[in-house]
């Protein structure tokens, strides 16, 4: 059965994509939702097809056919995959959204231990610790995309890159930057095997961030938004910069910081 | 009567400062809600006092005697202001927080016309057209605080700058930075009658964002979350100028584009 069709609100299946709201549902199932043809086709360009294509039926108020839905839902049933079409009051149900995309798709998480990072591979690598915001993370990915990063490595306790805030936020580069997952004691020993400059912005040093001597392959860390990194993690980096803070604050936004100093790499790495 | 207690749900002045969530609410009484002790500390360093404070009274779960809020009261109260002690309950039905702050100061809103820009105060200012997320409004102000700009200056139908998510993620720097807010018919014509640059980030121009000729005041304009700047608004601009884009996406999030075009523009700007 590679097609169905739904209708009731209290099936089963229903009830499961609901929960994958809730990261401890998409933790237990290894599953998280992308919404929209737009997110879903950044994914299938990126080599990414959903298990299941859910969507509202034209004749219930769905989207009209679209070449692009056409071509995703082809290659869905070519892997396997299913497609199930419902009502937009039940798409409402499983989103939470008065006006919710007309398609989702049901993804398998994918791996993000420390070894998916090949960092050989690009000269710019992003690091976050204790971030909390799942707006913040997406942002971070889609920075990491525009400067040529290779992904971003998430340390400690992280908002999920699968929720659906990360994902939209990230504007598809959660389906192009890899993403990694790790406490400090394994990322340390771990970055210590290798080539790797692990740089951060603080006030306890004087570098200014301008022309520094970056090197590449560059991790770039950047810390909690509310208490930024702890002072060991400072201590742990091989550079530390300052950026000009002429107000009253002495912080940035943790994305926009970390955005800053990446453009700011770019600029000035050198090739080891 | 300056200090008072409040503790009936229907209330009439309960149910005015709960409606303060709703952005027509504020706009009509002219009045926003700012949460939380240190926001208020920020205000109150920066001139601003709330016209009534509300906390819960101690020996109902509010906070301990803070030296910082004795000295907000007594200047509320010195200005003619009034404190309200309440319960938490209450504070939670205001914000729609199950966890509120336990303070919280009702101000009036403060002009926000062009007039209030003295562009020869800065060599920076940024500028936001369309930008519809709170929290990036917020943050652009915060930016603006790092960068020493004057103020952020919002076009056409931006996120309201008083809404509580917005005055959260400025850190304090609504209190700090000029707000202005204006239709382009007025901002362009308001800019050409003194000295200013316009820049934007572009796609369909050239001359690199790095030590571009930037010109103080200059004026950062940055567009909408998912249109970016309409074609006519870019041509407006004295200097259009591109950043990489290394990856797959074609733009950065708008708060992050403006921070890194900021950072830039302070590193190469010549005062005329």
């Amino acid at each position: 059965m590679t097609r169905s069709h739904i209708t009731g609100f209290s099936n089963a299946r229903v009830k499961h994509w609901r929960s994958l709201r809730d990261k401890k549902h998409r933790k237990r199932s290894g599953q998280f939702l992308v919404e929209g043809l737009r997110l879903l086709e950044d994914a299938r360009t990126s080599g990414r097809l959903p298990r299941e294509l859910v969507m509202a039926a034209p004749e219930l108020g769905g989207r009209d056919p679209h070449p692009l839905l056409e071509k995703l839902e082809g290659e869905v049933l070519a892997a396997g995959g299913e497609i199930i079409t419902t009502t937009p009051d039940i798409l409402t149900k499983i989103t939470g959204k008065s006006n919710p995309q007309t398609v989702l798709g049901v993804f398998e998480e994918w791996e993000t231990g420390l070894a998916v990072i090949n960092r050989a591979a690009a000269p710019i690598w992003l690091v976050a610790q204790d971030l909390r915001d799942p707006g913040n993370l997406g942002t971070m990915l889609r920075t990491g995309d525009a400067v040529g990063a290779g992904g971003l490595i998430l340390i400690d306790d992280c908002a999920d890159p699968f929720s659906a805030e990360a994902v939209r936020a990230s504007m598809g580069a959660v389906f192009t930057q890899t993403v990694a997952q790790a406490r400090w004691e394994e990322f340390v020993p771990w970055l210590r095997r290798g080539e790797g400059q692990l740089v951060a912005a603080s006030l306890r040093d004087t570098v200014p961030y301008r022309a520094a001597p970056y090197q590449s392959p560059c991790f770039i860390l950047v810390g909690n938004e509310s208490r930024g990194l702890p002072e060991q993690y400072e201590a742990e980096c091989d550079l530390r910069v300052t950026m000009p803070m002429l107000g009253r604050a002495d912080s940035l936004n943790a994305a926009v910081a970390g955005a800053v100093l990446a453009y700011e790499v770019l600029a000035h790495i050198k090739t080891r």
